[in-house]
């Protein structure tokens, strides 16, 4: 049995829909369907989630007659997938009132009642395919979070799954020759409310149930051919990625590869269910496979080459440094107070750098960060550095070969590089440059590696 | 004028006295002499320190007659050296008087005990070499640290510097043509209690007074030509450094370079004053000179290469490790729970090591932190690394030099490297390998710099 995810562009409008039902019809092993929320249909369009939030905040403002119009826009992109497929029109009710009770339902918090609207946009899609493929004659049933039993965090708009979910999931019942369509994105709280995981987050719903379902193979439909070893932004036709460990997905969607979504690989990790992410539009391309660690074989020295420009540093230096007990835990707590993290702390003899996703900050942040710290310890010097990049060489393969040698002679002479951290998992190797310099990084290295 | 220290290998014993004397006087800019307590005399000759600090012991265990042999046995180390110069036992009297009070004076702490027994070793051949000095008509003069003004921590055994003492000393009055004779290795606390520095210590003293006499030039006499490129043990023949600047000598003496003391660098770059490290049996031979970074022009890429095979790590592993804020913070609140330090902390994606140096921890202490680390943050993987060697490879040269790609070049297929993190400073790289493999790296990383 497979689990079957399909995003929000694979499933924007009527056509994108049939051409999905084709791919879940076309192989009786894909029984379970996890669905996303209709996607943009053009370069201009609104996601459906997008609309839903714009009804939350039109919801909370109370501002009715912005709530009616964008009520009825959402239910218009439903309606049009429906009249694709000649349904009746009594047999959108249910999703009709559904969005109409958004707003009166009663919710602990904003957060709350954010998340639960989020939530309609695959909630509702994936009744309507289910009515889709009754109408077509198929064997197929709606099947809610709740019922199911995906019970997450009480984090309402980011989620975390549940253990206990996969308990319930192993008693659900269902006939051999039945299609499970699921909604994507959210799972109820342990108090039984609806809570979203972090955005993209169907990609999660499907790897808790292919884990949950013991699935033979999670199949995970995206609009792109396969995860290429580079961005095609920065490199011309990078070469795409057949086979690769879940690790290696981990540390290259670290810094930047974001076709599958980093939280959806723990529960594919945990019960050791191979992904494949393939192409809607080319569903017999053999895409881009992802495996467990062990019997991989690696074919290759480098796998993928990600850049991330999203960092900042702080860098300090400071005078025999390393004998001043609890200098960098007076700057961690420094840190858990105004609630940031951090992403790497590369040190030398006198001096630390701390990396932090610039994301998570703000100039007012980095200037109280800046100041309490050089209050807390006193050091020498103290420089914030905020363009930085990340760039992230990785591959299985470069376990049994000395990769960063060849890592290094490709960016001589050409990129800036202020670290080099070959950390101890060795499939990977960390550069940081300025952010100018981190295309060029990519480039290089994948010149140096594949060509 | 110079500030000239000589070490107690070269004031082992009276012909080795004489000579240092006739450094003393070869040059009339070398007015003010900081002495060490004599030190060997032969491989398996005891240090007058190690002596003091057994004779402590015994005044501590209240065991007399060993008291009354070490003392004695002290005592003719002081008049043997008087005996060359032919002193009359009459002149020792005040020496041998001091060195049979200490047991009967009263100390805050047995560690102040310890402390000022210690001190006795520089403070009375200070004494000594002054008298020797005087009878051979020189204007000389002991210069107690009490009253020269030279200020310290309260911490007997591991003394800091306090800022006033250069206050004092720019007030010290003194003639021209006056040599004046300071014991190194302690000062006085606020309290007026002795306190030494760390072991080896008078290389700091004749830092402290090289500031604050604004000397031209301090003069560090040992007893090697220079410091080299790379350990003698481990390289043959390594290539002497003519000049380096202080940053480099402190990187190099984290990982191994113990020429010269690493917290003597803070006041003589507090000061700027250069040092000259030169070898007692060949004075006019040019030694190694220690500058200040602002002017310096590097003549090579790689100045030295040092190892320090005294390292351990603790290795971890947690998947989207870096989404869990406040991991490392609770990892650093156990340290500093056991007062153990940590020396570098470099992180994958998922996966961070704790290097620390073995001297500082016991086999129960690593225990607990484990069992404690273990709890608090459970990791997926928990790994202790006993087996983990520092290589740091430094020179001013490499800011303008891609070094790294050198240096990883030399390493390739020869040695297993477990880490290599080339901080902000950009004056040096660090490498980690297992100990087995740190010799190697050295001679490999030299000869492709230097042969």
């Amino acid at each position: 049995m497979k689990v079957v995810k399909f995003g929000g562009s694979s499933l924007a409008d009527g056509p994108a829909v049939n051409h999905a039902l084709s791919i879940i019809k076309s192989d009786p092993e894909r029984q379970v369907i996890v669905v996303s929320a209709p996607g943009k249909r053009f370069e201009n369009d609104i996601k459906v989630t997008d609309l839903l939030i714009k009804y939350a905040q039109a919801a909370l403002a109370q501002a009715d007659e912005k709530m009616q119009a964008l009520q009825q826009e959402i239910f218009n992109r439903y309606v049009a997938i429906a009249d694709y497929f000649g349904l009746a029109s009594s047999d959108l009710t249910a999703i009709k009132q559904q969005l109409a009770a958004l707003p009166q339902a009663a919710y602990p918090t904003k957060q709350y009642l954010l998340g639960a609207f989020k939530a309609h946009g695959e909630r509702l899609n994936a009744q309507l395919i289910s009515l889709i493929l009754q109408k077509q004659g198929l064997k197929a049933r709606y099947v809610d979070p709740k019922e199911a039993g995906i019970k997450v965090t009480g984090t309402p708009n980011n989620a975390t799954v549940l253990p206990e979910s996969y308990a319930y999931l192993e008693q659900f019942n269902y006939q051999a020759d039945e299609k499970l369509i699921f909604p994507g994105f959210f799972g109820f709280t342990l108090a039984g409310h609806i809570a979203t995981f972090s955005r993209g987050g169907s990609d999660i719903t499907g790897a808790i149930l292919a884990r949950g379902f013991h699935a033979r193979l999670y199949e995970n439909f995206t609009d792109v051919d396969a995860i290429f070893a580079a961005n095609p932004a920065v490199v011309d036709h990078p070469k795409p990625i057949k086979v690769m460990t879940y690790r290696e997905m981990r540390e290259l969607s670290y810094a930047g590869f974001s076709v599958f979504h980093d939280e959806a690989l723990i529960p594919a990790i945990g019960g050791s269910i191979p992904i494949n992410v393939k192409n809607t539009a080319h569903p017999d391309h053999p895409g881009t496979m992802i495996v467990p660690e062990k019997g991989f074989v690696p074919s290759q020295i480098v796998t993928g080459i990600a850049s991330g420009k999203h960092f900042s540093a702080l860098y300090m230096h400071k005078y025999l440094l390393n004998k001043e007990n609890g200098f960098t835990l007076k700057i961690l707590e420094i840190l858990n107070k105004y609630g940031v993290p951090y992403e790497h702390m590369p040190s030398g003899i006198d001096d630390i750098t701390i990396i932090f996703d610039r994301h998570k900050l703000t100039d007012e942040l980095i200037d109280a960060i800046c100041e309490d710290v050089q209050n807390a310890v006193n050091p020498d010097r103290l420089e914030w550095i905020n363009d930085y990049a990340i760039t992230m060489i990785v591959g299985e393969g470069m376990q049994s070969h000395n990769a960063i040698s060849g890592i290094i002679a490709a960016l001589a002479n050409k990129v800036h590089v202020s670290m080099v951290n070959q950390g101890a998992s060795e499939i990977s190797v960390m550069i940081g440059t300025p952010k100018k310099d981190a295309d060029l990084a990519v480039s290089a290295i994948y010149d140096y590696f594949f060509n």
